[in-house]
């Protein structure tokens, strides 16, 4: 039984009371009823996961982990596998995009080397992880999580570098969403057409090689990679603990999508912080019944988006919990 | 001459050497060029207004005009005109939605009474201001901007309480781009069928109206209200100070409109914050060539779109400033 196999057994719900309570205060506050909708609608799930009737975001958390990928070996990435272990100084260093947004939005952030210069598997031929290996990287991204809650996270926004994962992040959904005609493959960080042709054969190759698995977390394992599999470890560990996830891109999105096919509702505490510009992540989103905050065309990773759309769950919380409601308003007036 | 003639004689423009510096920092930091390119330009945008290779937002600031309408009589809103004058009182004592965004966002807020309790003239009879009053309102919102960039400000949320202003919010549109095949009139705060229908014919009663005006400035006189007006005037004192600009929602989009109008590009320094629920605004901004940051159906006003945006222009920013460039990481690592 591997980790994810436990991990997914036993999952909590959120609190109806405090969620409902949130709903209730949301209708009552000082401004006309559905005015600010979505916005509600995210401070009402922020309450029933932290199970609170004041909701609140006071230190959201990145977790990014760094990870190469075999398959770059198929000429399926616009940069060499040598620029992982750059970017993973350059994120230790807090030089890298993440680390600025995350000075800008108040947001911790820690970065996790999953398997920077020991890529996976090549996908076309054989699978990403071995089972010992996929254990080991859930329970690190694990550790991770536990670490931050400790430290009193309250928000995840999980991100990721590795050169060549746009390719598992198309494979996955291929593999487990099936739609041959949807096209899954977009131009990741920047490749040009002759490898966006090596980046579609590469998808077909690995999709084809595990066409008689049937249990997505199997597929996490043989198409993923290790940092698409921690990004998937924490989402479930945090939701062990009751602290919400925002949703990155596409990378992000697709290593989590095996826990929703694997249990429906494994999902239900992520947000979806924003759509990316790769065709394949909005059909993703959509299979997974999650509308995103913010719609901007980015198309970095790291976290960059989720991150991006913290601030937004931080004021819908204010939003309800700061504003007073009409009873209280006219009642305190009448004091 | 009003003072908005004066306004728009001399605007400054952006300085195209901070902003071209910022673009080409944008192209060589680390990352894939273009995977943040909406946020790229919304950087480059408050480089060349604060005419800063480093732009930031630190201090940003919201300014919240209060005004009644006249044109209330009509049965136009789902609210008595009697709540402006609570709603501005919330604000000053910090518990509105708005405050409880400025809090969350570090923003400082402001809040100005230009016409509570004094209503404007019912527009489907007469002009809203006279020109004194026209005048006077603009001096005073002039005097706000002054104020906050006295105290730091770096860039402006203009933000409107109004009962009945999604009518003139809808008449200045009407007035000033026609096309009677346009919905400009959506149901603001939530007015019901019958109000909505009252909603439309008080817009076709005061266009009728105005129909014989050229001037943009007068249509803006005749058709809007004090707080628009007074967003109109703080948006053009805010570029005469160089401090851009994010633009709410219908209201105080319809309200720097004539500003467009008289001089095109009166607005180069404005974002757009977010696109709200009413569908006349997404026309407006179309005609403005503005493309919003949000896409959230919020419909709340108050400046509560824009600001929800603000940590976007803050990150934006650090996203460029704080962001090693290729040669910087490089030739730190050969030191």
């Amino acid at each position: 039984m591997s980790w994810f196999t436990g991990a997914l057994a036993d999952l909590p719900e959120p609190d109806p009371i405090a969620g409902a309570a949130v709903r209730d205060r949301a209708a009552k506050v000082l401004r006309p009823p559905g005015a600010l909708r979505r916005l509600d609608l995210v401070a009402e799930h922020v309450a029933g996961w932290q199970a609170s009737i004041a909701p609140r975001i006071e230190r959201p958390h990145v977790l990014v982990f760094a990870g190469d990928h075999g398959v770059t070996a198929g000429g399926v990435s616009a940069y060499p596998s040598a620029i992982t272990a750059e970017m993973l100084r350059a994120v230790e260093a807090g030089s890298a995009t993440i680390n600025a947004l995350a000075r800008s939005a108040g947001a911790e952030l820690d970065v996790y080397d999953v398997g920077v210069g020991e890529p996976t598997g090549d996908i076309r031929h054989t699978a990403a992880l071995t089972p010992e290996r996929f254990d080991a990287v859930a329970q690190l991204a694990a550790g991770a999580v536990d670490a931050a809650v400790d430290r009193g996270a309250d928000l995840f926004v999980l991100g990721e570098l590795g050169i060549g994962n746009t390719t598992p992040a198309a494979a996955i959904p291929a593999a487990l969403l099936g739609a041959a005609s949807i096209e899954w493959v977009g131009r990741g960080a920047g490749v040009d057409a002759d490898g966006l042709a090596r980046k579609r054969a590469a998808v077909a190759a690995a999709t084809a090689r595990v066409a008689g698995v049937r249990d997505p977390l199997e597929i996490l394992r043989e198409l993923g990679g290790s940092e698409l599999t921690a990004i998937a470890a924490a989402c479930i560990r945090a939701r062990h603990l009751r602290v919400p996830v925002v949703l990155d891109g596409y990378i992000a999105t697709s290593s989590v999508l095996p826990l929703h096919c694997a249990r429906p509702g494994a999902l239900d505490h992520c947000i979806a912080g924003h759509r990316s510009a790769e065709p394949g992540h909005r059909v993703v989103l959509e299979r997974l019944g999650l509308d995103p905050l913010l719609d901007l065309d980015l198309r970095l990773g790291e976290g960059s988006g989720a991150l991006a759309a913290v601030p937004l769950v931080r004021m819908a919380c204010a939003a309800v919990v700061e504003v007073a409601t009409f009873d209280e308003w006219f009642g305190a007036e009448t004091d």
